[in-house]
């Protein structure tokens, strides 16, 4: 059945690795008769950065709140245009994309920055007004697939479970499990393409193919099993209950199967 | 000693917890005589973007590569004039404190843009033109001391070792291990007020004494025990020794005693 794909890229050079790839899925999905949506953050001139001129009336104009303007912006229809289009194209979507170079180990600063923008109190957080009750497996963006494809400019034995950057996977926790599973979106495991400092024409042949398996898979695949808030393995909604995961802590302790995510 | 300390800051509301905190920061430290730069990201209007701009000529013009440019911008004085700036504050200073809400257990995006534009290739990696052979620990940063200071919307239980947005000092690794500590700096342990959404005076009494007592200790306080690359735990500069943390798998394996890391 034909799905709606939302693509989100961040590189401004056309031949990029991360364009290149971002081309691909196009070509690939839009084959298989999918409808593709776009955000080209740099060809848009995505405003990354979050501010005062974000509410276009305020709620109240003594003091600058951001969650509380973010709220009342997205309820009141007082967002500007471009995050309005940008959460309309997130709405659309059966899955999201997310296609970027690796910088100091997270997304560049106009991707960020379109998280913190279209991100806003009601749909992607403070869900339905009701705090945090619903997040993390529920919420504004529940039902829809989420998908990271970064390039890394290093190569993948410093990424592995004992690589001195840390695992990827480790390192992308942030955005995977408390921005994308935080909104409701169900996380594929990370696709990756390593070295890409110094890409050879038969490496890159290689990945082209891995990267059609995965987008193959975009539907079918298996998520990342991170815990869901409301199914008991957090009885208080805050910390996890004493025989889950016992004697796990930090980050690993909220995936199923911990041994999976290094 | 008189030292030089840069705070950089991202918050454009000034009676934000984040501004009250660096103003509080700025008092102290210039009370103790040290010496105190600033960014002030909002109020610069700092350019988030790092794009083609940020070369003023271009080693390249067919194709843009950040690195590659990076490092010719640097090393031959064709950065624009914000971003010298900034290394020129960063360079002469002994110590930075970040500022900043917490969004999306990361960096706001005005932040991140600071770091990739300013963490120049030459300055904080690719250091002497050698690759990665100086990082984690040496680097164009070393001897510096660097100290995130974080304003959280949530609840302290929801960020301890068990808690379900994963521990701080973990979510932030990307930060303090692969920013800071990658360049060389000593990164202190993350100073955090968490429930800010809900801060009352008494507390905010309370987390005063605690920041003042944590900016008394910027030079003393020990720091996160992150390991170095060229001492011995790195046989090959890209993963631990077999008898190094043995067993140990992902981003704690990089933390003497990682215990203390959750």
């Amino acid at each position: 059945m034909p799905k709606t794909i939302l693509l989100v890229y961040a590189h401004p050079e056309p031949t990029s690795l991360t364009r290149t790839l971002a081309d691909e899925a196009k070509a690939i999905l839009t084959a298989e008769g999918h409808r593709i949506l776009e955000s080209d953050l740099y060809g848009m001139g995505w405003k990354a950065v979050f501010d005062g001129d974000d509410f276009l009336s305020r709620k109240r104009t003594d003091r600058l709140s951001f969650i509380e303007e973010s709220g009342a912006a997205f309820a009141g229809a007082t967002q500007t245009a471009d995050v309005a289009e940008e959460q309309a194209k997130l709405i659309a979507a059966d899955a999201v994309i997310f296609l970027f170079p690796l910088w100091w180990f997270s997304f560049p600063a106009i991707l960020k920055g379109w998280v913190d923008r279209v991100f806003a109190f009601g749909l992607a957080y403070g869900y339905k007004g009701a705090g945090n009750q619903y997040r993390y497996g529920e919420g504004g963006l529940a039902g829809k697939r989420a998908l990271l494809c970064t390039s890394v400019g290093g190569p993948l034995q410093d990424y592995g479970a004992r690589g001195i950057n840390g695992s990827l996977e480790q390192l992308l926790f942030p955005i995977t499990h408390g921005t994308l599973f935080f909104a409701g979106m169900e996380v594929l495991p990370t696709f990756a393409v390593y070295s890409s400092v110094a890409m050879t024409e038969e490496r890159m042949e290689a990945e082209r193919a891995r990267w059609r398996q995965r987008l193959n898979g975009l539907f079918t695949d298996a998520a990342i099993s991170f815990r869901t808030q409301n199914d008991g393995d957090y009885p208080d909604q805050h910390c996890l209950a004493e025989d889950v995961a016992p004697k796990q802590y930090g980050i690993t302790a909220h995936v199923r199967g911990p041994e999976t995510f290094v």
